[in-house]
């Protein structure tokens, strides 16, 4: 169960509320009726909690699990434990997800602006909305309503940020438009001047950047995270693009709906994805490329070319998944064939 | 043109002005005083505005561009749409940052130390800077004039920094000496202790780290970056160097003069640059290395042994970059004739 | 010699004192009552300081050094340049360790909180604690005795730190339970909501991420490294864990003792590390796997398996050290026989 000093807890439910919620089928012999008070892992679950099995591996834990409940696709059902109820899914992941926040739904934020934040006297800040200690909120800035902007976050002038926003702790916005529900978290730095510079041996000269980040609806931005804002076009994020932790994003980069950027990748300057991009962690993506809509990134892959739409690549350079595979296997049995001692 | 809630925009120029600026000479046929009133991109610019064309992969939005003037190489001047003015420069993106500084000119500081901010009692301030709200100052500092020092940055006891640094929101400075002319975006960490333990099985002993971190003029250090101080000789950032977010410099690491280093690169302990070396996106250089001056070193490569001057290398590990791409294209060969499925 | 505006210095010792404090032996003729005022880097040392010659490379400058006394190697003694006192030690680098905090003791925090830090009225402040200007201390938080909190650090409700902690200016930590001499540099994020979704073509369901950070005594933490609380069970740290900078250490990720973790290694989720295993810098553990203990992960590799105990490996994709460097060989071979132009 979730550690109370840290989390508030709804409920309990009915396993019946559950399957609505989940939107799954109850599992044959399972009593509708039976009340659970939380989710928990499947080595951590207890008769009152609910789990859940996505992950083939855990395959052996979900057996030994003493979980009252578990959400679990139809197919992995036969290995349940005797006497746990189950609620069967095909997307157990994503119903699992559903519970949890039903379990624990998020807090809207106590409206008020704390004695030591900073709020310039032309501001608007939206009903609802809170700022934590210490927070600099600068001129011209419009925050949405029920925002709740971390203790010493800097949000500059002339920053838009629609409803529902949260800002982490000691993150720094500028030159920046961000629509509604978007979660930014600790540390991150969005908006500061790209990497332009006019290259040259007697010294590099500074290109002003002159455009913004735009940043649509429902984005999350993990901690650490840089976002330079554009040299002249606009830094772009899609709506519903998930950024992982101490990612780099370029200027002038546009990513479009629903892309994915796992932790460490680097996006550089004026590269354009399409929508529900994948680009798996540590990957890097050279400037100037075009990656189409759907196409897949493997961990630390290095691509300097464009990508197909729908395309999965991988390696430094990348190469179509297949063929990576392929000379990753010819590597391998070069050294089986002529190996040394 | 740029978004008047973020930039303040100076001119209008003539066109004769722009050509002295940014070093050009006015194509044929164009009027030296037709008036322009800022800068803008291919795509965005209208008659009023200037734009520039500096990569190849732009020359259709170029030849398509509603632009008034734009900057472009002699060479490619006949690609231009009838009517624009044209502004030939052999270094058209060097001509094009002239311009654009011209048009957004940095303002000053605004002199003062914001209520919240909390200098203490011995540092001593340069005429002209400004110091943000929640800014913590310590003792014996000495900022020089006309610095800018963002919203809960912390400057650490003894740092000096010369005229004209600006210090972005929520960074850190500790244990450094700073030259003129340096801008240190949000979030940048420099002069924690470098990474030195002895380790061994029983644990690891913390090697006390007794050196600091000396930066030089006209230094650009990005968000989220890190610079460690030395160990015991100093870190040393050369003058003029550029270096872009999320870099990590371990310590008693040494710059040359005007190196450029791209996001998320990482130089181990004790490695020291020559000048004006490049090294692109993520790539990673060994401890204890000599990499000579104007050296480049391609994004995600490894670099593991000495490099010399002049060279460039890629891969991981590292070879001159020729012999790297001859690897890749054999193991793409080798995968071609022995091909599975 | 450490600079007076940075470092306070302890001493002088004597070298009698100063081999009982490196547990080392004063080498033949040398004056167990001479005196020395700090230590120096090998080429900075005078007379009056101690120095040591750890990695061969730089046996020349030890050579040449004007070091008044050294801690080296038996073996290497014989290079020693005439007149100078050596203290032998089979570990010179742990010696020089335990000699330098003699000479640079760190001085405990001076207790009290700044006027402007913001400590909410549940919180629990140990004895000899010091909350310096800005920081922010949230409900129910527990900070034990001789902590050292830095400027605008942040402190997320119910947050329980162990005596003599260090927390770095503009830190953020939350939902964690820290142990005692644990030392976190400026920056890092400790706490934030792990990368989880259920990942879907209509958009991405955000998965509430219910575990806790749990961080053992004795770990030290680098500047701007992110640490996500775990998805339902805890991420953990072991004691005497070391992490150098920008590291990523993902959600209900665990490790063991004394683990190193070089700078910008990225660890995803739910992947186990075992006791003293190294991860090099850059190198990539993707989610779910096992790697056992004291197990050697070289730069930048990527780590797709399991890893056995004691294993080193590296590549990437990554194979046994040995078969890595065959593999290197083997392509290198291979274009030297077929090569191109």
């Amino acid at each position: 169960m979730a550690d109370p000093r840290f989390f508030a807890v709804a409920g309990p439910f009915t396993l019946a509320r559950l399957a609505e919620i989940a939107g799954a089928e109850i599992g044959e012999g399972a009593d509708g009726e039976a009340l659970f008070d939380d989710v928990a892992s499947l080595d951590a679950a207890g008769p009152g909690q609910v789990s859940f099995l996505d992950n083939k591996r855990y395959v052996e834990a979900f057996a030994a699990s003493r979980a009252g409940a578990c959400i679990v696709a139809p197919a992995l059902a036969a290995r349940a434990p005797a006497g746990m109820a189950l609620l069967l899914s095909d997307e157990p992941y994503r119903a699992y997800a559903a519970v949890a926040q039903a379990f624990h739904p998020v807090p809207a934020p106590v409206a008020g602006v704390a004695a030591s934040a900073l709020v310039d006297a032309t501001a608007t800040i939206g009903e609802g909305t809170r700022i934590e200690p210490g927070a600099v909120i600068g001129a011209w800035v419009e925050l949405g309503r029920r925002c709740l902007i971390g203790p010493n976050a800097v949000i500059g002038a002339g920053c838009v940020l629609g409803d529902d926003c949260v800002v982490g702790a000691n993150t720094t916005i500028t030159h920046s438009l961000i629509g509604a529900r978007v979660t930014i978290y600790a540390g991150v730095r969005i908006g500061q001047d790209g990497f332009g510079f006019a290259m040259g041996p007697k010294g590099h000269l500074k290109v002003p950047q002159l455009g913004r980040v735009v940043i649509h609806d429902d984005v999350e931005i993990g901690a650490n995270t840089t976002i330079d804002r554009g040299a002249g076009p606009d830094t772009v994020i899609g709506a519903g693009c998930k950024i992982d932790n101490l990612v780099q994003i370029g200027h002038n980069v546009q990513l479009g709906k629903g892309c994915v950027i796992v932790a460490q990748v680097g996006i550089a300057g004026s590269t354009h994805l399409g929508d529900f991009v994948v680009a798996a962690g540590q990957a890097g993506i050279a400037g100037h490329l075009r990656i189409g809509s759907g196409a897949r990134i493997a961990a630390q892959s290095g691509i300097m070319r464009d990508v197909p739409a729908g395309a999965t690549v991988g390696g430094t350079p990348a190469y179509p998944i297949t063929e990576h595979w392929r000379q990753v296997a010819a590597l391998e049995r070069l050294t089986k064939r002529k190996g040394g001692a």
